[in-house]
């Protein structure tokens, strides 16, 4: 097996710099839209077979050096009490948000192998078909991530409910963020379990909060569960977009790597994670657009700004857009693998 | 007149921290939803006694040390050539997007005092009637996060069409920038002359950008303009949102006083600006849904650590949304001047 990654997730020398690609397996891929064109999208995070497949996908076509699970973050709320549906433009909606005290305690909380079989099927699966080929990555929302989607309901500009729990009811605000803790605890332990190689926190909305926020409101609760996952011997990364202004408070949180988004200079993001974390990240999804040349120089830049990290991890600073073209991506994983092999 | 305002721009001695508020003049209002009711948005910027009588709304009910005028960043695309409209759920939206060269060339260079003059009678109508009260302060687009509006055909949130042109046709981006700031210089110029006595570039995109990408696409515009409108001798206002990845940057830009958003801790900020210009922020607009007590306690924090800089006018790190408590920003008014006055 192809162990770069997990190398580099190590800070342990590698031949070349490994990358991957967040949302590998989607919409720009003709292949995932084949396959997405006969079932919805939570039925295909439902299916084992499918999921495994579109998870695959990239591993061929673009020659990535690790898979990701194909899932959402928001698939363990579901058994947790919120009605779940993916509109079409509006994406995720839950029509029951979480509010107010009653809501909170009514939260179940979820026995993986009984409520997300789907999830642990996938990755039995995945182990095998991907055996002699790359690692693979499970993955959860960070608690405060999580906890925006419950309590807005949905995707949010403002998260004026998020932020009126938490300024003006901090003592439910907590015990929701505990609850969300313990149970994300318990799915990426199953999601270890079944036989994930690393696992990934995204914590997508942490950069909605001021730094002084973000260290009171998030920080401490994947603190918490970076502690207790870390005794299952699997690296674990902690993605933390729009992290410019919280990098620094973000590498308490104890994970072995971070992930970062582009709106920081990579130079800078490697000086202040210092020399105890890998790095992940970070060109401009938007990037894949420029000419191959192109690509090319924006990738070289950021493998010469992170030449001074522990460990790095090639990626994107945020997920691929659906409508970039396979080549952009191609593209960038040859130039990072063949610049960095120098 | 109340000038602490001015005196902060200018980092001279003041007796007490100066604060407006974004978007002070706004739907969180009742008196504003009073007026808006009759009219729809776009029309109350076109009519001048109505504009003014919005922008001087805010100074006599919250107290605070400087108006800004009423209108859109976008109202000087409009003569350009672009078709604006106003969506009520979708915002601006332009049914004719600039995305290629023969859309740029028709682009037309306005006269502000004949495609606009809306905008300047509101500013004589207000440097009346605020004689005796607070400066007025003028405010443009910068000129990216215009070019981000004029490419998408309105808001965005990947800004595919924007970054496409950049990355692929660059010097048809550049050129389109270059008309963009001439335009921009001319119509804060205007306003100047008119009699506004400071003037903000809004940059509400730039953060969209790496720093690298913010250095070569959206900086020397900034810079360019803030040369030219120097010689009239206002302060000039930078505000930069999203801003914690870049203000090392930003701050090249020249201007007098730079406006940060609050994902950026102030003590930090201030430290990277320097002892050459003023600070302006950096509350989270939602803190004003916080008791009283704890919104004193914010503003405090920020008050102390922007202690360190030139000169600081205190605002919300970005405008003021609509379903505020009009009590929370009189708090916040009332805490930061009586705090500061010790």
């Amino acid at each position: 097996m192809n162990d770069t990654f997990l190398k580099a997730c190590r800070g342990e020398e590698v031949k070349y710099t490994p990358i991957w690609i967040m949302r590998q397996a989607g919409r720009y891929l003709p292949d995932y839209q084949k396959v997405r064109s006969k079932v919805d999208f939570l039925t295909l995070c439902k299916t084992p077979e499918l999921a495994a497949e579109v998870t695959i996908q990239p591993i061929d076509i673009l020659g990535v050096d690790a898979a990701i699970l194909f899932s959402d973050i928001l698939i363990p709320l579901e058994p947790m009490g919120l009605k779940l549906r993916f509109l079409e433009k509006k994406g995720p909606v839950f029509s029951n948000p979480v509010r107010d005290r009653r809501s909170v305690e009514k939260l179940i909380d979820i026995e993986p192998e009984e409520d997300v079989p789907f999830v642990l099927d996938t990755i039995r699966i995945l182990r095998r078909e991907l055996a002699k080929k790359v690692p693979l990555i499970g993955f959860a929302g960070a608690p405060f991530t999580l906890a925006t989607y419950m309590i807005e309901g949905g995707s949010s500009k403002t998260f004026l409910n998020t932020k009126r729990m938490m300024y003006q009811n901090p003592p439910l605000f907590m015990e929701l963020m505990e609850r969300i803790t313990d149970n994300t605890v318990a799915y990426l332990s199953a999601q270890i379990d079944a036989g994930a190689q690393a696992i990934q926190i995204f914590d997508s909305w942490a950069g909605a909060l001021s730094p002084a926020d973000y260290e009171r409101y998030s920080l401490p609760f994947v603190k918490d569960a970076v502690k207790v996952l870390k005794k299952k011997g699997v690296p674990i990364i902690y993605f933390v977009n729009n992290c410019a202004g919280i990098l620094d408070i973000a590498r308490k949180a104890g994970s072995d790597v971070l992930g970062i988004d582009w709106r920081i200079d990579m130079a800078k993001a490697a000086k202040q994670i210092g020399k105890k974390r890998s790095i992940q990240g970070n060109l401009d999804p938007l990037c894949l657009f420029m000419p191959r040349d192109s690509i090319r120089e924006a990738a070289k830049d950021i493998l010469s700004k992170a030449s001074s990290a522990r460990g790095h991890i090639f990626n994107l600073g945020h997920g691929i857009i659906p409508e970039t073209p396979v080549d952009g991506a191609k593209a960038l994983v040859d130039a990072v693998h063949e610049i960095s092999s120098k």
